[in-house]
């Protein structure tokens, strides 16, 4: 196993409502990842808020993780920033703090150029000696790659990974097939969007970067573990747990789902930051029910 | 003539590569759109970097700009950011260095919803009492306004105007027709995208907001004042010294192009903030020739 391998799960990181990273009830999420051997932490994705974080607080978020994993489970922390020189402070940041690995998102503003996301992955992999995931999610950071792009990425060193959206038609064995036939030998190929993912790792994927394995990472292990297996029965079964959740997720971003979850579970009265809203009661409920769903799975 | 009339001039905010903002040469900017007597300047736009500059850096950028206009040129500032608390912040360091009004993007990095978009604004108008224009760009906020939305938000008070994007085929008439339709009397619909907006005014629009306008503000205003004035040869005359740079803005995007021109001008030595790169020579060398086709339109 490598760093980027298998169940990669990412909590939200809880905030007051001013933006101060509540760093107990982080740790407390981060005990539920531990006991459940999920194969990496993702901290400070884009469940983790990290583009509605100051650098100070992604910091305090960074240390607190660090020390309390103490390198029991692996820690990949998201530096995205829409400046160069920022992205690069808090790559120094995650690395000082004790991160082993680096997730790097192409945030945009003006939209961005191949050449200037080229540029802006190679400054970034150079600043520390961490190895460094691709972030390929066009649908938060507004930049899509080409495959050249990503091939060219690969062969820069310290990148060793990538986290793609889900593939049209879920033909991931096409995917797969191209990125592998343009990547080195162990560049880590891995997918985000949930509800696809065991699909992805039954395919051949290394990575399931999860949004749902961050609260609920006992059931996520499951689906990773029979989906690895390739038990495809398996996989069916449990899945079939999730769907309720894979709905919601679809229909309202899995953000604002995984933090009404946290709130029904009473693990985190946090909220996301305005301006997203929390859910209505109503769909708090169908949260609650979708949850239910998912506890018939059974906790073992 | 309103807040929200005519030639709105965005300059760019030139900082040196750790992002501080460099207020002589912004105010060296500013005395041009002083002395071509554009309609108002909107300070800390898309063009103005606004979304890579610190709260500090905005706040230093604003202070310059309101004490050297001191009145003679109203002044609308760019307050966009991701957290609704945020752009409240940026609204009242706004109000308090004397703004006149304020230009509000959705800035999302979680696609936003109708009513999360809806609350932002009513959040932010709220803040100050100073009149609010509607940011309403897709390709860099990665929102897109329903007619229904914009409705809504031309009841809110204090929200007075809309920059919209060109619209699909120049129909201008029918997007004003629909817009007019649904908004309050007075309210300011405007539009940006530089190579369409003569057709705008010409239409009745009552804004160009403009990046063109922030750095060859003599011949901006030669342009709006035909337009408004429904001289349709005129505009065509006037237009066509325009065109090498409208086929520049649209195919390296017009920040890219006017930090170029600024260099070009010896007005600034400022770049774009990295992951933006500069042009290359060959690119700049296009820019030079795009700058003295303009030339020879004259200065009055």
């Amino acid at each position: 196993m490598t760093l980027f391998d298998g169940l990669s799960a990412f909590p939200i990181t809880p905030t007051d409502t001013d933006g101060r990273v509540d760093t107990n009830t982080l740790c407390r999420l981060l005990d539920r990842l531990v006991k459940a051997e999920v194969n990496s932490v993702g901290l400070l994705g884009s469940t983790g808020g990290y583009a509605y974080l100051t650098r100070t607080e992604r910091q305090r978020a960074i240390a607190a993780a660090a020390d309390f994993l103490g390198g029991r489970i692996p820690l990949i922390v998201g530096v995205g920033a829409l400046r160069t020189d920022e992205a690069q402070y808090l790559a120094r940041d995650a690395r000082d703090a004790g991160a082993d690995g680096l997730l790097l998102a192409p945030v945009s503003y003006t939209p961005l150029t191949e050449e200037e996301v080229y540029q802006h992955f190679v400054a970034v992999a150079e600043t520390t000696g961490l190895p460094l995931c691709i972030y390929n999610n066009p649908g938060t950071t507004h930049f899509t790659f080409s495959l050249e792009l990503l091939e060219r990425l690969s062969q820069v060193e310290n990148i060793a990974a990538v986290k793609m959206p889900l593939p049209k038609d879920d033909a991931f064995d096409a995917d797969l097939a191209q990125l592998r036939q343009n990547t080195p030998d162990g560049f880590a190929i891995g997918y985000s969007g949930d509800w696809g993912c065991a699909a992805g790792l039954i395919a051949g994927a290394s990575t399931w970067y999860s949004v749902v394995g961050g609260l609920f990472p006992v059931q996520a292990m499951k689906l990773t573990k029979a989906a690895q297996a390739g038990d495809t029965d398996e996989v069916k079964r449990i899945d079939s747990f999730f769907q309720p959740l894979w709905t919601l997720f679809k229909e309202f971003g899995s953000v604002r789902i995984v933090y009404a979850a946290a709130n029904i579970l009473s693990l985190s009265d946090a909220s996301p930051h305005l301006p997203i809203l929390p859910l209505s009661p109503a769909d708090q409920q169908r949260v609650a029910m979708a949850i239910e769903a998912l506890d018939r799975l059974g906790p073992d």
